[in-house]
């Protein structure tokens, strides 16, 4: 019998702590700052939004934090997530390297999103929370949330950009499954929604708006909170469930990565598999190359500016030292929605700046290109965001084979596309273009960031 | 910490042999008849639509057929399947009852359809056939075989009902992702369905009509065979992986069902999960309550008649006796596509006439309202096919609570939802009815079986 496909851990396996990258680091981040004052925020400025304990892992230094055990009971539905040697594709390659795949489709979303769902949802009930707001672009995190309140007896109301709304109505049946409540966004719901469609009654929406529109309904009530599906620290934290598990599994594979990739948009599932390897290396462990893969449509890492902006449209969330393309950015309406951000988890931009990465950008075309080798040799069909980290993987394949030489790749296959299928139907009827922003407007959205005093 | 929720079965536990059932039968299956003279068949005659190996796995009664290595080696990607403890759903019912079920929508086509996909792409490359035919409704099946002919090297041709066709186009996209040519039908490249278009030129199809226009195809092409998903002893044969799969994973969890239930539309779902603990309680050891569920919309077993009938509507198709509604008889539109046949498998059929399982009907109205209970539940989303299992397991968990039994019900669910997002968004809409025949139209095409010999 060849080498096994698939490397399974029981659920005595599970992770019981997250990692916390912050611990290793060799310089902290940079303060996040108040909108009003430009000073930086106590966690007081932020408990309108979030529940406590939820506020002090978005602070914390500490390396290890628990996973509560109902938390991981929930996570048992689908987790420990299985890690897969991709045989077929490395010979449709022809490449000598060994190709790993963590597979986070499994779960009943059929992305990575749960991982962060399922304990704000209840760290949230916990608290006393009744009711949660948030926002969604194509809706893999507004139904891993829809999914986790109906667990825990919370309310969910998702903000999802018009445009999706209207598009993708599968999506939001999901949600409406487990029993959210979905309005498309700019709303007549908030103060915010109303002023946007005034000026613009066919707003098609964007995240930053609908961000906006989950923030103030939150922000109001007394028995409601928000809840964000990356870019925060809390949010990457509880996703580096995702390479824990597969640093257990490449050592059941007798292996360990040369490089890892990940594709990025707000940036959680990229530093749910990568932080715990970036740390292994800081604390004198062997470090692998660590690559992030970003749309070219929408490249903060790679054409953005490393500077203090707004999470938001409307300018009501605190500021962070982030890579940006501007809060005012609008990114083109290409299919990879989870990867539509105008900036990169702080977290993540703090790495970057520190040298601990890389990043590289590939247009739509080229990933879907890659997507269908990908399902062709491995069956699983990507979701079109994870299709930029099977573009990265397959390049670093060939670049193996044309080097000669038998590297290790681990790639995270964060969601699988059964939701995406008309974005396929699209690639192979040939409507599908390469889209890019224009630089005119980027160099616009940019020349508006907020000036932060030194 | 608690009991288990998965129980996972190694790549090496997987099983190396299919189960036959027909080696434990008390009384052999009734003939198969040509149509021409209504004598039973020789292999010979089946050799136009099928390669010798699976024709022999066809009429074999051993009981153990080997499974290839290279099939196993295809099922890694995905088998052996997760055997899950509904720990959530027994609290959300308030039952004693323990409900155990199969989940074989982690295959990357989203079903357990790629059971018998796999073997029969095999077998054909292997005799060195180089295309392939096959119907589709919904689309479960042809998806399916796409990937496995895309794997094996095969070309796929899929006639698809024109009204999935044109209301679906995700799973299209699914079977041209996986290389495969998809057909409308009823289609002008075969004589068949320009028959069926000179009468009707908006025909919006059928399974009978599809399974006709691909039967046509492969009978007159030298390099070309066709494959069915269901109702053919093959097919049923190549699914038992399930029902052994989870024989070993009751054991694993220390417990063993009084009660099997699995939907059923052509039957193979149902056997798959069904026939080796029918086996097991033929040899001798402890046999549990056998129950197929279908839509009552559709309900072969509970109110068809056990008869020889064509498998297709041209009948072009031999003669088998099954319980059937009458080949000329057409399903009303409800969602659960895969259940809409007219016939039963013939060695389902079989085992009902031997007194070793019950069937029961039930509309989709309830069957969806069961679904969404389990998604609430236990986060997967299930096809409206496996919701009718879903029901039928309910309701047995139900009847433990009014009586107060803690017995093990085990439940295959068979597949995910996430390509049928919109009936659920119909359901929730209000506008989903609980679709029924006319009574009349059955009657006639009852009245129409074709007389046979005794």
């Amino acid at each position: 019998m060849s080498t096994p496909t698939k490397y399974l851990l029981q659920e005595s396996q599970m992770p019981k702590f997250w990692y916390n990258i912050q611990a290793d680091l060799p310089k902290p981040m940079p303060a996040v700052l108040h909108p009003g004052t430009m000073q930086p925020i106590s966690p007081d400025d932020l408990a309108p939004l979030f529940p406590m304990s939820i506020i002090e892992q978005e602070v914390s230094t500490e390396r290890e934090i628990e996973i509560p055990e109902a938390v991981r009971e929930v996570f048992r539905l689908w987790r420990p997530s299985p890690l897969f040697r991709a045989h077929r594709l490395e010979q449709a390659l022809g490449t000598p390297a060994k190709i790993f795949y963590k597979y986070e489709g499994v779960s009943p979303a059929g992305s990575h999103k749960p991982n962060s769902a399922i304990p704000q949802a209840f760290y949230n009930a916990q608290a006393g929370v009744r009711r949660l707001t948030t926002e969604t672009g194509a809706g893999q995190w507004g139904s891993s949330l829809a999914m986790a309140g109906q667990i825990f007896g919370l309310d969910v109301t998702v903000y999802q950009v018009r445009v999706s709304y209207d598009q993708k109505p599968y999506r939001r049946a999901l949600m409406e499954t487990y029993g959210a409540r979905c309005v498309a966004s700019p709303s007549a719901e908030t103060e915010y929604g109303r002023r946007v469609l005034a000026e613009h009654p066919d707003h098609p929406g964007s995240l930053g708006i609908a961000i906006s529109e989950a923030v103030e309904i939150a922000a109001q009530r007394e028995d409601t909170k928000y809840a964000l599906g990356s870019v925060l620290n809390h949010v990457l934290l509880h996703q580096t469930i995702i390479g824990l598990e597969a640093m257990e599994q490449m050592q059941m594979a007798d292996a360990w990565p040369d490089v890892v990739l990940a594709c990025t948009g707000g940036g959680s599932n990229f530093a749910g598999l990568a932080f715990p390897f970036i740390g292994h290396g800081l604390r004198g462990g062997t470090a692998p190359r660590i690559v992030a893969v970003e749309p070219s449509a929408c490249p903060s890492l790679t054409r953005g500016k490393y500077a203090y902006d707004f999470g938001d449209t409307a300018h009501l969330t605190p500021l962070t030292k982030m890579h940006t393309l501007g809060s005012t950015f609008t990114p083109p309406g290409f299919h990879a929605g989870g990867l539509r951000y105008h900036g990169m988890a702080p977290l993540v931009s703090h790495v970057r700046e520190l040298g601990l990465m890389e990043a590289v950008a590939y247009n739509q075309v080229d990933c879907f290109a890659a997507g269908v080798a990908f399902a062709r040799a491995e069956g699983i069909v990507p979701a079109p965001e994870a299709n930029h980290a099977v573009k990265g993987a397959i390049e670093e394949a060939l670049r193996c084979k044309r080097e000669g030489k038998a590297e290790t790749i681990l790639f995270n296959l964060s969601g699988h596309g059964h939701f995406d299928m008309t974005a396929y139907q699209r690639y192979f009827a040939g409507d599908l273009k390469d889209e890019s922003y224009d630089e005119r407007e980027l160099a616009q959205a940019l020349s508006g960031l907020p000036s932060v005093p030194a």
